[in-house]
């Protein structure tokens, strides 16, 4: 692995972006971080990712790996000397893809209209919002991460929404903590671990960077 | 194997079904198809999905796997005696499952517009459906198919569009023959197989289905 060429093009405030960031720390990774103007994509960005030009964009070895699930899956497989994120039973797998493609299609569309909607459409945005966490919630039970025993793929994939609750709560004035104490409970589990706390920006600079970002909507 | 129960609970027309029946067969697992009333679920269904309450859901001895590409994977790894589906290298892997969500992100939504809207709407979903399909012909460059000499994940995944494509052309008006023939000469080679041409419906069966539901949902 000496030889070894890692770069992540990533935006710091992606969810997606901080997918990978928390897989390669977990395994390891030396990498090269650079950050995307997404007003203002680079060429690199663009030749490596032409069908979405969206990041993160995992380059190995010149290779680039695209969409932030199918990178992280490649991370877990390329580097399986350590941190198994996804389990090895089959019918787990199944069941940890299943969620991580929940969370894919949910959270963060969700999540963003209870910051860049207003009245109904906005109280309705909170309340399919919280019944998408408790559903995660449920699926957590008593166990301390998704993986069960171990920190794996489906926390991988859903603890950065974490680093956005500040804002979603602020602007959407509600409380995730007050619906949904054992996921914020579990956030925080996994927030002790140094792979997540390096990966994860604070929540208070997320809000700052939601506000700008409904400033230059014009919403 | 021998005490294996395998049920399907699927509906015809459905893509996404057509994906586990092809991978079943691919794999010769014998199992039971239920053919779900969508109108009128079976409690079996609201039961072994109650997240999504869709088909298709593969229910292995008891336990249920939802959503196509994740029973795909699931089938691959279980019955993992014969036909792999996806490939054994990592990148070459997530080159798949990159094409294969690119597939979930976009025919099934753009080809729904091609019969569903008028107008200026339906010939930008007609020029968007072709140019998703040039690109996944150019991923498919001069190989007979995206698994290379082999029928694989990819394969699985999007040739069970090919039963709808006479309805999104009578309907829409135009041809996609015309337009990317080497896809449509590839779809015609994965159905020479019989795991595929015993999964897809006819696609005069599949228009006359288009032709109702139009009528149904007053479009």
């Amino acid at each position: 692995m000496a030889t070894d060429e890692v770069i992540l093009l990533d935006f710091w405030p992606s969810p997606f972006g901080m997918r990978l960031r928390i897989g390669l720390a977990e395994k390891g990774v030396k990498y090269e971080y650079r950050e995307e103007d997404l007003r203002n994509k680079s060429p690199l960005l663009l030749q490596m990712n032409p069908v979405h030009k969206k990041i993160p964009v995992l380059i190995h070895n010149g290779k680039p790996v695209c969409e932030s699930l199918v990178a992280l899956q490649y991370i877990d497989e390329v580097w399986n000397h350590k941190s198994p994120l996804l389990p090895s039973d089959p019918y787990r797998r199944a069941r940890a893809r299943f969620w991580a493609d929940f969370v894919d299609k949910k959270i963060y569309d969700i999540g963003r209209k209870t910051w860049a909607t207003k009245g109904d459409e906005q109280e309705a945005a909170k309340k399919e919002f919280i019944e998408c966490l408790k559903l995660l919630e449920k699926e957590l039970g008593d166990e301390p991460y998704f993986g069960g025993d171990k920190f794996g793929y489906v926390d991988v994939v859903l603890v950065p929404f974490y680093s956005w609750f500040y804002a979603y709560e602020t602007l959407g004035n509600f409380s995730i903590e007050a619906q949904c104490p054992k996921l914020i409970q579990w956030a925080k589990r996994c927030l002790q671990m140094e792979s997540v706390s390096k990966s994860l920006p604070d929540g208070e600079k997320v809000y700052d960077f939601v506000l700008q970002l409904k400033n230059r909507l014009g919403i």
